[in-house]
């Protein structure tokens, strides 16, 4: 098959995956920032793929641009780089967890200050955003847009402090939730991860230039060097100098407490290349594999992976079994990347627009199918037909995660919970039957914490955030209580 | 890493790849007729990104539409699909060959004839088709496009038969090289393949309507049933009779030899769900592995394909060697689909927008990297380059296919000999050099016709064409002998 | 009100007017060529606004651009013009009589002949266009346009004659009609217009360099001096030298009648400063005016024309009646150039969205409403209305031509008979009612010749194409009397 | 000439006028609110042609649309209107001021406040909007936009009062400047307009429902009801009642002083069919040319004024003095509306793609050219050439408005003052010679009361705004007063 060509996404007539909100990327110093971010922004591609902005600064005036769609349809083009001059920027990727794709929600989101401009750039949400936004409009701000992130400059817009990397971090004291920020004033680029550090944050540096991402591969992307993960609850504050020199300061919560990452970063968001919490993504995801063999062992011919999602989980899966690894389904590059609504006919066809069996693997064969995790199951019915329509004598799926429960309050875009597969069925076997498979089998929350951390769950003080898993949420849900809030949004609309 | 989502391609800078033309697909008497054809054509979508068209015939009026991009960004829309009534319709999904991007290029052609319309789809090449261009401008011809199918046009419109399928197949009679044709008349669904049988066409079933494309792939796509392929030098007549029966005829030459299938199409071009000349391709590329590994094996640690062409091949060469297989190389699925001319410096990051290393895979390994075919060879360099900087400790190549020395006439676009790695250095050394690796190997011819087909090479009479591979063309070269007319077209500049 | 700005065109959703089909233009051996054909196209865009293309050939290779919309739209970009290099361009800017607004029927249409290339560029329309092209399709000529012009394009294509400028005079030999036609080869220049002299052309010269085009008013904008017109069926051939010097040579018919030109270029085509056959069009107008004035008279406060049309006649009506002429309707300069149907609610205010009441100088008045043609009658209703809304005492409509009866075939795009306000009438009284005025008179075709040539007509052998008032067309009308001709064509429905 | 046409605007290489800023429109209760709206914007669009914005309210929630463009290129799409319901609308016609054509300019602008949305639309400019600006930013507020509507909005939000229509009021006392101003809450349509009352705003009637908007035009093409106009100072306040009714609230100010209307809205803004102030602007402009026909009579043969903006004056004048009107310059209505930069050779070609000669009138002829006003005199300068040219033996100018010395800060887009005509040279006849005319007058300030007001100026208390021909301001100039407010803006550059 042709290697160079592709373009997908989407033909996601029937949604049935988790998304993640956002890829934050920032530089300070480097004669080229706008063109690193872009690149950074490229490999942050898979956290959001709905619209891409950079802001840079360049001594005197901020510039902006912001698109709709790829990072690489608007800013390879050599006049949307040089509309972003100057030696720092930040820039951001969106995967719009609303309907509403408007540009005016596509961030960095700037405001110009009293003491200068500050542009901030954030992957995550805030537990308490709504609670915040109802305060700030009854004292008369004006909200433009219907992200938490306004919110943050709307706090930072009226704190008193005199310094922009001091209301800053008086912003950031007053928000709760999951968040990795990056905050680029005149002179500071400023990063900030929430206090249970849900999201993931790292620290580089490029010809001894600082820079802040979601993901160690966007460092990779530019041959940056990793240094650290932005700790929990910690804000860097990296500073230009009048002399060119860089000085970095770090302010730390006092009691501070081992992280929590998510838990999905794991699973199925990171990129398998990137190395998250200083494990590697590929190695904790073939773990799942592996552990999974061991849980759930299966009289198979075949292991096949639900590309691309499952294929890590399925190499592990294979090599611990010793039943062999084949491409038994095949992903279509090119599912169309358009907003037309297909036609009820096209529609109908689902998930063959994006896969299709390989039946001289499957023919015949008991099929041991890996995928990462299962959220409604409505896909899963849809590969069993096909496999099953292509030959496969037995399906049995092993899925490289636990039962999903619970909604997600920090950045993940999960659906209403009674939709969830897991709510849905009292057991495995109903759920087996629904999807249509011979078996059906999950990871355990300890074998998932084994392959991720090599330790099972401390149950007293969960070493990762698992609330979908559990229920058990690490921070307070504040909107949440004040549940009126939640529908207060978006009087105004935007055909 | 998130599933759903994906889109590429290109940001092909440094092109080091092959390119087949087209992908063609005909249905007749389906009241879907349509809508299926966009489905096929979205399933052969790798065999051609640049453009798609549909013709459809309603009873009394062709209609067409005709698209720049991918078949799913214009031909899942309800309104596209509205403007295609009709129970029958071909469509042509399109690869440029040269600079010219242009509509009126993008197929199926259409005409206008005494005896009624006539749409042709083609995929292929024609060895005399600047020769008979010549004469018929020659003899008040009027030529719009540069593309041989209206070479084909012409010879229908101006043949003396009174039939459309009789002009059509007097028209056939007269080209030469590689070519897999369908053509649509008011009646009619023609299907032709060339007399060596180059490029694939196959025959389906769905409903009873019978159906003609380029791979199984399209007909897996709309759960149509294979029938046979199109044999080499066929003619299938199938025609919609008054009481709505579908008569087929077929004429067949008289003294037919053995179809001699493009090798490439199993290397590199077919979807590795397809079946080819009634073998799976991706059988075929795990066999070309298995070849590999007993042919050149080699002291590693993991065998890493470069994606996703190597992925089958380094499948088979992980299970015969028992070195297992990793993901040591990550494909970034967002690559842009623009044609935006990228800044120089996002440019040099060259092959790193497509592929990214995973260090903890690579990180002090001896890595064995499956590649599909080398050639140009400069792909090749910056992929070492890549996995050394990720701590690789050794690098060996294994090329699942031979080198490549000769150019293709029969509708693959391949770059100028001089340029192919094959024709630059004297012998393996000064290629391995020249890549960077620790070892480079390529598979035979006999070692690629084993796996493919299961014999050695018949150097008398070979059983697939492979002149890419030996020199040996299947036909004359009618064009090439009069190289005066290579140069003599496209007066008209389209800017 | 602000002069800078305006922008129509349309939401002609009652369409109550005629149209034109095309303008063309020029010009031989300037280094300007593109830039001054676009200018000249510019200043014939009222001959129409649905696209507009210009080839050039720069000594080697043709260029073609082509684009839909005004000339302005696209020709002023650098790009554009760049993509047009030569000294030598032709151009057209066109009207679709169709419904198809497809690029592959805007002019000009080039062809490769085994001479070398020719592009053409046509005005007027063929009264045996059908039965040629009937002929050529027979004998294997394929068609790509629906466009008369193609069907010249096929002759010189098939002409025997080795020379493109003898084929081309071989062509023209062939069809009848009207029609105002330029070619342009590798290095001539040629002009034809047809036997009757019925659509306009002229010859100018900017820097010794000679020039064709529709009207004078495009030598105008670049400056260029007015030579003389092309003679009705006159061929004028200019060539450029190997030393740069221009030959004209000039192909006259032996027994040329006077010229007859269509009195519709007077009455409504042609721009104002535009001379026609020696005449100033802006005069002729005018003294429609005033023998509307002397045949016509009528008791008013206030000379009102329909702008922009009926001004001059407005003006002249003044002039001689000695009653003021006031502006009492005010047009929207502003109406949308867009291809959205209107709303139902937007649709119904039809005449308003371009046009509305002066009520100030309406008011209490009786107003003498100068129109300068009624077609369908359907814009007199509403706009009489509209003066009555406004308070007008009386209206009283004075029309600058006589009433219509006849269908045109020479280019001009008329309703059909029988919507024609003078046809669904038989009295001037029942017609005055319908429209809703106090009175309703027309100038007599007497009155229309004196003004426009200072003679009666000549009933015999009328001095003007006057078969639209008169039933008398000047040519056999070829496609009409094969009348199953007429709706043979366009099989092909682009969508 | 073809009457269906239009479209132009622009090709304003040398832009030589001045410029409104916007228009406005409100309606309260009428089913068709949108409908309605956008066709009064549509009537309003010469005050505006780069953006238009309607929102309505449909009970519940708050619709937008926005886009760059005419009105009609988008409001008419059954689609944009379908997506605005609701029974009340206020709609904004925007031309841009600055170089900045970003949609976040668009109006009207939005707010969510604590008693619900709110919405403004703005016409003028404040004279002390900077400095509000300057202490909003200070006390945490947050600025999208460049434009004063932000500045109200932000007055509204963050006053103390708890209805919406109070905050308002609020605003409003707190803003100095020219404006009419239209708000829309949940239940209320607000207009008001400034203490002077320098910018129009009227009030309507359609079907009982209160309509607002800037000129009666937008009332007559929806056939709605003149009522009255809003007073200087004055706020008026519509409420939709429960029970269906509307109330009307009016709130003026104690010390209420006579209005005083800028003189530019006569003299060139307003469509001449309009009535400002209670005089018809056409009527207006007749008069100011035959003022000036008694002021500066001339020796000439013909009248002829510069389309479209001298028609009026040049109508009265010709009827003053006896000399015959004529159409000496013919408009081209198809100047593109493109943003493309023409390249040198068309741009040298300046005033000729607007406006071409009429030869057969001019030459040979002294020709009284009338022009409704000189900006910077450079237009002046090409149209003189380009008349002598035709042949004209003398060309005097009459300007049917005073000198322009002085900037506006209301609303009117001047360029800087030292490129005005009259500050760059000492006397009339040295302006003479830099257009290189044989004669040229100015109307008198008083000419210009008597033709709009019947009265001379009352030197002590003028009866109309007009500080660009006296400097004499109407108001304070705040920001002026604190000059380093107007360059604090814009710190961040959107691409």
């Amino acid at each position: 098959m042709a290697k160079e060509v592709f373009c997908e996404p989407d033909f996601s007539f029937d949604d049935d995956s988790l998304h993640e909100e956002c890829g934050v990327f920032g530089i300070l110093g480097h004669n080229d920032a706008a063109t690193l971010t872009a690149l950074g922004l490229h490999a942050l591609q898979h956290r959001g793929q709905e619209a891409a902005g950079i802001v840079s600064y360049d001594g005197t005036v901020f510039h902006q641009e912001k698109h709709m769609g790829l990072v690489g349809d608007h800013y390879t083009n050599p006049k949307t780089l040089a509309n972003l001059p100057g030696d720092r920027a930040i820039g951001h990727t969106r995967y719009s967890t609303t309907g509403e794709t408007a540009l005016r929600n596509v961030q960095p989101l700037f405001a110009e200050l009293e003491v200068g401009g500050i542009a901030i750039a954030h992957n995550g949400n805030l537990t308490n955003g709504l609670t915040i936004r109802r305060q700030l409009i009854a004292s008369g701000a004006i909200c433009q847009s219907t992200s938490d992130s306004e919110v943050v400059l709307h706090l930072i817009a009226r704190s008193r402090h005199a310094k922009s990397s001091e209301r800053f971090v008086d912003a950031i004291r007053q928000i709760e939730g999951g968040f990795a920020m990056i905050a680029l004033t005149r002179s500071k680029l400023i990063a900030a991860r929430d206090p249970v550090g849900i999201r993931p944050l790292v620290m580089g540096e490029l010809d001894g230039k600082p820079i802040f991402c979601s993901e160690t591969c966007a460092l990779d992307i530019i041959g940056a060097k990793y240094i650290r993960d932005v700790e929990n609850g910690e804000v860097i504050i990296c500073q230009l100098q009048k002399n060119g020199e860089i000085t970095i300061n770090t302010i730390k919560p006092k009691d501070r407490k081992p992280e929590k990452l998510c838990l999905f970063e794991y699973v199925y968001f990171a990129r398998p290349d990137s190395i998250i919490g200083g494990r590697s993504v590929y190695n904790a995801r073939k773990n799942m594999g592996i552990y999974l063999a061991k849980e759930a062992p299966c009289e198979g011919d075949v292991v096949v992976p639900v590309p691309d999602g499952g294929t890590p989980a399925a190499i592990g899966y294979a090599q611990q079994s010793g039943i062999p690894f084949e491409l038994g389904i095949i992903r279509n590059h090119y599912v169309g990347r358009t907003f037309i609504e297909p036609t009820q006919q096209i529609r109908a066809f689902g998930v063959k627009l994006k896969h299709s069996a390989n039946r001289p693997v499957i023919e015949g064969k008991r099929v041991v199918l890996i995928d990462d995790s299962i959220v409604r199951g409505t896909t899963s019915i849809k590969i069993v037909q096909m496999l099953r329509e292509a030959g496969a004598k037995e399906v049995h799926i092993r899925v490289a995660s636990p039962m999903i429960f619970y909604p997600d309050f920090y950045g993940i875009d999960t659906p209403e919970a009674a939709k969830l597969l897991a709510n849905q069925y009292p057991d495995l076997k109903s759920m087996c039957e629904f999807i249509g498979a011979d078996s059906l089998q999950f990871l355990s929350l300890d074998g998932l914490y084994m392959a991720v951390g090599g330790e099972v769950r401390n149950n007293a003080d969960p070493q990762f955030t698992d609330h979908y898993f559990t229920g058990d949420y690490p921070t307070r849900l504040v909107d949440q209580e004040n549940a009126d809030n939640v529908h207060k949004l978006s009087v105004l609309n935007c055909g």
